[in-house]
């Protein structure tokens, strides 16, 4: 019924209010608007929101940050303390937790490495935990990190690496960090979700597997995304709007036509868009040329938010000290 | 006036003799259909030519191999074997020619980085030549590579880079490897362009800096290509084509629409599109999702492929093996 | 007693038998001489010989080939088959077997890359086998492969990841491919040795962990290692040696300083070496200059030796072709 | 006669001078002791000099920081802006000079990548007064980089490739950043030498090519080095020479042979060394295990101090801000 894909509950949330005056019933959202970004907090609380939301039952905080993909030191500084803040706020780590951090996503595919360069670079500790056979520490939390890279690398599902493991060290909490899709170039480099309903590692571009979270692996997990591409058929589709917007100014056809495609409903606009374009544009990928440079730099945002968000010994005055 | 960016020769000719029965005054071409592959040799011959072409005067040789990107050792060892075979056919290189190849391109930029690529794996052979002093060797030709980065990353034009060691070291033939942009998505990682017209490094996605040919440096210059990218403009162009196709067959408004788009020319429509989308799609690269491994396959290509055109010893049968 | 490191089954025979006509009661060797290599069998058949060997009870078969450094492509392949048929000849896999490939080590340190590097390399199938609900193919046998980090990256015990993994996917054998340290620089990069005794992670250069074996895993284990690195203490203690050996002849102080420390055992002699070079050589490796080069061609060869083992369609005719 | 090599001024001054009381003559020395390192500024004023030290006429600035190689955050900072000083106080740059950094050394060897990895962080601002067409900006200086890579990869003597680029850029200054081998484990990853005599490529590690110096190109060069790794021949020396010490307490013959070693003068058993060792060593290098982690930490420090030395808007509070 509905195949316009996108990762980001925002944009769900979007499609259907657009132009509305009122919330989705089921749905609540919390805005905060400050100089160089913006929070939303949306929270799906019941049946009704999640199937209009298509997005499970949980909370889901969107980071906007207009100037994030040419962001200088201060504004990544900034944001690695929004996005520390935003996973204290979900309220699943303690000083004391063991945390493991997933990487998701084919380390290959530059678009797609977010999740395993993340892994690269936060501060793993869990080692010394093991070998002082210590419990707690006063200023470092016990933390895992690991990419389980993807199946057509290793043969493996991504998820039954990660709940092999999860069986074997027994995390009170697991962090995955995944590149995401969106609908809009504009948002790509320029959003971070954090959500608390897990994740469904490849859905993003195209293959389902086993998701992911509280009920699959009996521990919170918290899933942190940045959109990283956009697939075609929605750049084909936000062009043809803004074109069709055009000609209905121009000529009395155009705007004929114009009516014609606006009495189809924005899914039926995008299936037809879809369907033309799949023979010719199967696997492809829209995204910025300078996204190998820009994906090192988000994912030193994210690790320098996750350092300080676990770790009660690190804030932000030294964190870049903690990157690896 | 015409504002439709292509880096093939082959496909400047296909959008002015499309659907038409002559061909462009002052062009002569001669296509050569096989099995897994059509070789297309054009030769731009006057000024006339070049105008329509937007291309310098010279020869072009295209290598379609539509599934080069699917291929099989088979099909890459055979069309290393033509890639040769095209550049022996140029004319320019004989047993004792001193030969520079340069690989054009950011490397930190997976689509951009086959030239680099190729550079690292072909056979370099002059460090011989010169610490034994020798002028000609029975199986070995004198062969020397580098790739000069782009301007962002050093603050050096390539350019300057390349007449900079070309005067230090004076080779017969200079080889420029780069990757290319084309119209259609179904050329990306299908096509390998050989022309005797020099390169303009980075033109093929924006910037223009000096170029490199025979007026430039005073040697022959042999420009191999690959797109491995299109312009988002060209996509949704291409697109709304097929849609407008489909839908005139659906409603009479629809016909009245194509009729309206149809009576534009095919430049100002893409000169509209391109309006449209500039502003939220300046720097957006469209490639095939498994780029960064295809652009690895290519590579070895067209590093056998010189390997076997440049050195006289080295033939089909062991050509894997001098592959870096 | 004996702190004469050595990863290699091989070297703690020749310690024991060095200068002596006997065989270790216990120790079983088969020595076929070929032009280009030597296999070397060495079974361990008892306690009193896993005792003198320092080794598990099993099978060890050394590949020693004189010149896999700088193998031309024909050794290459001489080599990957001599390797296929040992790993066959341990007769633990047939063609319907699904197999798990480790590959152990630091990919952040190049001499311990090796593991790492064979499972980017190593034709994978399993996804095809799950994807396709297949239990059985005539050509390709179901084979996956990892690799699952050092704990220094992690904060994980490879070890545990390893068992994690095998819990989920239920593999009928593992193949653990790992660098190795030698006594002796001239097997560095020029020694295979393949066992069927499992492997112990970390241990080749300093750390114990978990060992992966038949006993801990329920599956047999096959290990695969090529030395990579000699550790500085015995460097020392070879030169010291072959400058003992020069002097006797040259002065009596000199032979008579030779005798003394002739009647130091091999292991106080060494002792004393890593004694004095503890303080300042800690943490010191030392590899051929070219290790980075040369872990990806013995990659190669051992990811090829695999390929041919495990897949039943798979000949060395064809095996460069499965490479990735 | 004298082939103990080393690339450091300080350590063939130690050679010269241990053990005595006077300094050589032509040979002018100044040390600054601080708590976390110490500097000392090596003249070498005239022809004695020079011979004595078998290094040209001009100025070395050794910085020795023990614990560089473990160094925290605060410790990085504070020899980058010493590195900064020292570069300053060479007296060579101004606000508006015009400056090539070259990285030199094989960037597919772990141990000789730190000039390219250097020439990869730094700031690099050339493109800009270029596009702009300006000569002075008051906050960043006019810098380009390069790494022109080895001979055995390009097939062209790096100076050659230097040359041509200075030919074209003409730089007013040339900054040379090299790895460098030590005499001493315990100075490997801990020393920094910043000198004006310029820079022989490869000379560290075996293979002399044509200097880089004031004479060859016409501009001033500074060269900058971190020794990271020691050759074989020295560890062995080295331990022999703790061996004897403490063999001499313990046996008449050790004491004599002591006496017989002694009376070989430190080169004659240098020489000895090498003899023997050079079969079985030749192209091995002694480094540390993480050496590769290490390089990245060094080439970040290197790297801030040229930002703070280069650019006049640049101080240390912002530096990393600049780091690419």
């Amino acid at each position: 019924m509905d195949n316009i894909y996108t990762d980001l509950a925002v944009e769900r949330r979007e499609m259907y209010t657009e132009g509305k005056d009122v919330e989705i019933e089921g749905v609540s959202v919390d805005i905060l608007e400050m100089e160089n970004y913006s929070v939303t907090r949306i929270e799906v609380l019941n049946r009704n929101g999640q199937e209009i939301m298509q997005k499970a039952i949980g909370k889901y905080v969107t980071i906007d940050v207009p100037s994030l993909n040419v962001a200088d030191q201060d504004l990544k500084d900034e944001i690695s303390k929004v996005v520390a803040k935003e996973i204290q706020g979900m309220g699943y780590n303690k000083d004391d937790s063991k945390v493991l951090i997933i990487g998701l996503g084919n380390w290959n595919i530059s678009p797609d490495a977010l999740g395993p360069k993340v892994v690269e670079r936060v501060l793993v500790t869990r080692q010394y935990f093991v070998n002082y056979n210590k419990e707690y520490d006063e200023t470092v939390a016990n933390v895992a990190a690991m990419a389980p890279g993807v199946m057509g690398i290793t043969g493996i599902e991504s998820m039954d690496i990660v709940r092999g493991v999860v069986d074997k060290i027994k995390p009170d909490l697991l962090v995955a960090v995944d590149a995401l899709a969106s609908r809009k170039m504009d948002r790509v480099s320029k959003t971070i979700q954090i959500a608390d309903t897990g994740i469904s590692p490849g859905s993003g571009i195209g293959n389902k597997r086993m998701a992911l979270n509280k009920e699959t692996l009996g521990i919170p997990v918290i899933a942190i995304g940045i959109p990283t591409v956009v697939n075609a058929a929605t750049i084909v589709n936000d062009t043809l709007d803004l074109i069709l917007d055009s000609l209905k100014e121009q000529a009395e056809q155009g705007r004929e036509f114009y009516n014609l495609l606006d009495q189809l409903s924005e899914d039926d606009k995008y299936e037809l868009i879809v369907e033309v374009l799949n023979p010719f544009m199967a696997n492809t990928i829209v995204t910025p040329k300078d996204i190998d440079v820009t994906i090192d730099d988000l994912s030193i945002i994210l690790a320098n938010g996750l350092n300080i968000a676990l770790h009660p010994g690190i804030d932000l005055k030294d964190v870049n000290r903690y990157l690896r």
